[in-house]
């Protein structure tokens, strides 16, 4: 690893066409270990590598005599106004990518108008999140249990201090997955997360060591104490079984995240989109659902919406563009996902975000 | 963009083997903007890439004791004969390939006996059209149509006085793809597009701009503004959802036209062949079904007539044609399909155009 | 096209593994445009590859305590004792490998002790192929028919004269492919066409001409004027559908000879292997099946009998065995595929081709 | 082959990621004969490739609630306690991998607490391999079975002698497959084999000649003759089928091996992973299931074991260890598999062995 890590200070407009020409770009400004961290997959990279391939799977019919123009992304999610339903997922570290750090994503997903879900190893304090959004921006909080009760109330009383609507409890990542970019690399966190610093510092720490200070024995009774802890609604994240979701249900979350963690910790399980199917089934409607792990396009997040999604997350394109542009090309990275959702929406015969799921996509026999 | 741009002024025999040739070719002889403007597809490309792979998905079985001898690709379509069931695509600026333009193209399409489709972007005039093609050429127009109704009802009257025979509705344009190879190359219409004057001037526009200045809000209304407006039949252009039949037949098309827009508009959905078999078992023979979008060989004209199609439109290789060999190399490219198709006749066993209707491919299970 | 075609001399032990090093030496010693004729397929290759990528879309399943040992690949058919289920396929033209043609082809296999399938486009006359097998040699002839009745007797006559033990009628080549890689070489046919005389000398000629000059329209009357005109057995060659298995068996055929000539007709349909299956069950027993394309190793003729082939007919492999050494190369080829299928019957549990035909694959879900 | 050949003496610890780097590493210490022997497969390695691949067709779905902390791989088999459900497959001759053979892979075995099968042939002696383990060891012994009855019973006696706690009658090699690699090698063994030098030298013989000093001819008796002459439990390896499932139980056979020997002998066959399942269902729980081919993870170990596998064997992986680091190397590829399958533990949510063979994997539907 680099004796001292030197993030990007970028921030402005970025010239971009689309998520490859950001993750190239990216490749460019941030050091070499922390960009191993932010991109690479578990293992052989199979899942990690389905998580994209698996929205081939299903196949938006064009619609073209549906009497559509200027079709409309906007929403409404838990009585907030969100400008599409496209959030920020939760990331550690931002400050890997750009010194400006969650001050500068928090700013610009605020500015877009949508939710940013913060993450417990962020490299900036939950107050200078809160600070950077604005009083009234959607922010939640995305949870890694300590092993002690006292700091997970702590932690989650600081959440409610700092205005979060809703708790994100990570559930899949209890260990580490294989990352071997990060093994090869040597990568140890070069920065503090100071809203654990209660069980955990951060800096020189393998991800193995982190995930190991965090609790791995997660149960529905978590679930049950976060939310008579925190009285917000709690999100489940990482739900890929009907099994989860009758747990996280039955145990008062308020929605499941489906999410492979973006193929960074099971590999040789399936594309999350894959997934997405078997959960929204087992759902049937009883709370939201929200998806992340392999988003690059807008046919993606309509996909997704249509197979029983109600908000889609983005990691990784954020992040880069985070480290090109800053809180600018953080924003260019939102206004991309929703010009491309306008643009499929058109195409494909809907209006809005209500038509986009009830459409119905085809299989894809022939793969 | 080049700042004069200078297209091909080839007029004569090209030498081809197949259209990987032809498209080899082209792309020395087309600025660089214009090819990439002709050759390219929408996002990922995965649309436009599955449009010639489907043709795998079914296979056709050689009949070896058939009684068949020198297969005949004649046939009549609406009153007209035509020497094989392939017809001209409409196609944006075939000034982009070849300074003779749409007067070559419709020249060789007339003498090669089939059915032109002049496009609303034409880099000619109606009237340049009508007098390459001859008095009785069967000439159809495809309608991008004005957000402004008195500019339709123009626009169709000067089609009729110029002879068109049908009206082509293309619904599935209403905004562009994400053409990023336009994108790259900065590309913007160095030619004029005389037809749509009245809405478009065409000249140094994106494409983005052109379709933007159509009309986005199709709707079967439309359908029936054409058919009252022109009292030509309408073809619908762009349908691939058996609601899309619906719409069309009900609102009083006279055939519907199964495309993707060669794999430029939307990324992320079927391949035309695929859906050519959902909108075949919909119409259930109605109306006729022109089709469009992958075909490069013989075989592929074959097999989209034996899933249901009456006609069998190209675009791209006849440009390609245009570009390397004027109004000659666009004939020469009908003659290579004819002549493909003729083999495969024979191969296939099946003496007409009928027979090849009656035709059961076999599902490819191994896929 | 090379103005003197010099074919390879070859006599003698060549050094090869399997069969790919095999082609790789025979491009080396075959001269460019014979080499383009013998190895190319039509088209794309879709069919010519999937001939081969075929064989795994079932799968042996090895059986391991079956008592066998030592396996026996001799058997019976119509009378005559083979060392293996494997014959010569018609091949055009051996002359285009090795000066000793078929003379040294027909020697070889005779010492092998199988079938041999002389071509009616072979470079010596059929006494020369007689004389090279010795008077009780096996041999049928492989029938191009002409469009005159009266030569097609004298060539049937001929064939008798010769000691023909069967009539095979290839069915599938009333016109040729589009091999394009013929077309790219240039490639006429260097060499005389003795059999044939009487409607095609062969030399100067392309393909197309030299298929166009023999008869295309065929049906069952064909197989019947053979039968009564030869008083042979008949093989239909280039069956695949079910339609052509009743009309040969209807018309008197004595069995039917399943594929789709090495890949070199028709691009865009089945695997022959792929169609053996459809085949077997028209036939269900009523006469034998000959099975060809895309033989090259022991385990796909394991595979085609226990599919429902009595015989494998093998091409390409034995041409390049015979341009690298002559008849002793051609001798080798057989012993190749006798020795892997003796292999692999060992391994499946298969004492004899008996027990071959009674095998049960596994249909491969994964592909 | 090498005159001398000069296997590695490494030992001590090695620098490694995952088996790829490992494969990797031993291919420059082991002599190109000896690598080629070990790490080839049969034919066109399509049956090799596929065990690996084999692994994506059914996926781990994460479970995440499930209170699942540290979860401990250790089991007991037979009265054994074991680390972990990972034991050593018989692989012949670990002197090529490195001088100190047996006696370091018998020593490292024991050392991580498994079973270790000591292969027939081996480079060093029973009484050797005992030693190396210890006398508690449990140590299995791998038979090729002579084509003399005397010779079986001698070296069963031996085994016997030797503590062995069950012998393994691989049954899948009574000729060796297409192994090309050896052949382009012209490998032959450079080093002897004692275990069965009653009929058998090893040293400066081919593998074809190795296999063919072997019986040929198993059959249910053979599991009879060594059930009764060594009154130990015999596992019988190579099952696949149906029916060899039924010939070993039913002729006192106390487990089945599911293997196809690494891909090493019948090319065109099923994934050992693809034939678990069906061997399982077969056996329905009569008889314990040993499982290799294609081992290269933790997740992979976790599939066997939930589709049906009570151990799972590893083979190359543990001789590439040995190569580049002796005992020491052949210990940390065994750490290195249990460490991955605690980490998919506890992803999957599984807190013990039992746990993991209660999981349902999902089909994977899109390949």
């Amino acid at each position: 690893m680099e004796k001292i890590y030197q993030a990007s200070t970028a921030e402005g407009a970025i010239d971009f066409i689309n998520m490859t020409d950001l993750e190239e770009g990216a490749k460019e400004v941030i050091p070499k270990g922390g960009y191993g961290y932010i991109s690479s997959g578990a293992g052989d990279v199979f899942t990690y590598q389905e998580n994209e391939r698996a929205f081939n799977h299903k196949l938006i019919i064009p619609h073209v005599l549906e009497d559509v123009e200027l079709p409309d992304t906007k929403m409404e999610f838990a009585g907030e106004k969100l400008s599409a339903p496209i959030i920020m997922a939760p990331v550690a570290a931002h400050g890997l990518a750009n010194v400006a750090a969650e001050k500068a994503s928090a700013k610009a997903v605020s500015r877009f108008g949508t939710i940013y879900t913060a993450s417990s190893y962020a490299s900036c304090t939950l107050e200078e999140i809160r600070e950077a959004g604005g009083a009234d921006a959607p922010q939640w909080f995305q949870f890694y249990m300590s092993k002690e009760d006292s700091i997970n109330r702590d932690i989650l009383a600081m959440a409610k201090r700092n205005g979060a609507k809703a708790i994100v409890l990570t559930a899949d990542a209890t260990v580490g997955g294989n990352r071997e970019t990060d093994r090869r690399n040597g990568f140890t966190f070069p920065l503090a997360m100071p809203i654990v610093q209660a069980y955990q510092s951060g800096i020189g720490q393998t991800m193995d060591a982190v995930y190991g200070s965090s609790k791995q024995k997660l149960s529905p009774k978590d679930v049950e104490f976060i939310a008579s802890n925190s009285d917000l609604p709690v999100y489940v994240k990482g739900v890929q079984s009907e099994e989860d979701v009758e747990r996280s249900i039955g145990s008062g979350a308020s929605g499941v995240w489906v999410s492979n963690h973006g193929g960074r910790q099971l590999d040789g399980g399936p594309a999350s989109f894959d997934s997405l199917q078997y959960v929204a089934e087992a759902v049937a409607g009883r709370v939201p659902i929200v998806f992340d792990s392999g988003i690059r396009r807008g046919q993606h997040v309509f996909k997704a919406l249509a197979s029983g999604a109600d908000l889609v997350a983005i990691g990784r394109p954020v992040i880069y563009g985070l480290a090109l542009g800053g809180a600018t090309g953080v924003q260019q990275v939102f206004e991309f996902f929703k010009k491309e959702l306008e643009m499929v929406m058109q195409l494909a015969g809907t209006q809005t975000v209500a038509d986009i799921k009830k459409t119905v996509l085809r299989e894809n026999r022939y793969l």
